[in-house]
């Protein structure tokens, strides 16, 4: 699976396939890249000596599970707030909730190098969590032997 | 195959697939989810009994297949009728022409029970041709039977 | 894979995935529909006769690899110049380049024959590098008959 995508509605539909996939027994792994890498953000975030450009993006890209906004009825925000509280209302899991319940069915989560590179995010700026930092090389690989690929 | 998006465009692709492969004699699944949702709603819509919020999604999102909008150049409305009309020209068929032809196909429709809960729609609400109502996990089984899954 | 989209950020993801795999030895097919029609536009576009509407659609859409904006972030071209710059400096392929890459792994370009009749877009505006004009039916049995398939 490849999350591409650092849309609130997006990356929780990742999460819930990927955890109800790894409920039946399916080995998953996740392969963050571009926008997605904003999911894996440590918040708040360590200290790291940037360039400009580097500084520029960790400021405007999200910070972390918590931040991501809604693709569509944002609303500057007011929307991403009311549909976080009908969630919760619903008793369903938040983000971060459904990442826990992700790692603890054995789903791998891979960042994708180049797109640290481009965006000057450090390897100590991700969660711990994630398994392996790696290119689409090991990305191709893994789609090959997997019987289901999204691109999320 | 994931109907996560609401988009004229995106969903008009996934039924001229949907419909494709059945031609070719694939089983094809359409898991509804989340801004897919609103494909499903029969308009006009039934007489429901909804709280607040509830009813607030009912208004904000395209109540039906007819209802949905492109998800570039829609120019508050103008590019989506325009693109609409050269459809129309070219002879290609329109959402609900799509709808019909892959039912009766045997393309199999199913609605996210999750999210029709966070969105407050009930059963009545969708189209009667809605073959099921059903979870992650059952999509998840689905998925791992496929050979081909995609997310839209 | 379906290449639906015409945002730079996914173009060319959809290339980098595509020439991965194709390094791998895996076949490669992408399939260029709606939106993404638009990567394969030649630029300059060649003298052709078309109706109002086609002409349209011809000038809204961006012409070519080199054409293509962000997803998120473009901020009227400013941010789309900024990331290709950084991109440069980082040594990441531009599209043209990731597209010769694709085109000497092997990779077979298919633009979608509905989407070029909607958009008025005829072969001759596009690229000469496209294998193939077909339509769903071809898209589906490529599918049928392939191991991982993205909708991108």
């Amino acid at each position: 699976m490849v999350v591409f995508s650092n849309d609130l509605d997006k990356v929780m539909a990742a999460f819930i396939i990927a955890t109800g996939m790894a409920a039946l027994g399916t080995k998953v792994s996740m392969f963050f890249t571009f926008w997605g890498l904003s999911v894996l953000r440590k918040d708040p975030a360590p200290q790291t000596i940037k360039d400009v450009i580097s500084a520029m993006f960790g400021a405007m890209l999200p910070r972390g599970a918590t931040k991501l906004a809604l693709s569509k009825m944002h609303m500057l925000g007011l929307g991403t707030r009311m549909m976080k509280q009908v969630m919760a209302r619903k008793r369903v899991s938040t983000l971060p909730e459904l990442m826990q319940q992700a790692r603890s069915l054995g789903v791998r989560f891979v960042a994708c190098d180049m797109a640290m590179d481009v965006m000057g995010l450090q390897r100590e700026e991700l969660l711990d969590e994630v398994d392996e930092v790696a290119g689409v090389g090991t990305f191709a690989a893994m789609a090959q032997a997997s019987g289901t690929t999204l691109f999320i």
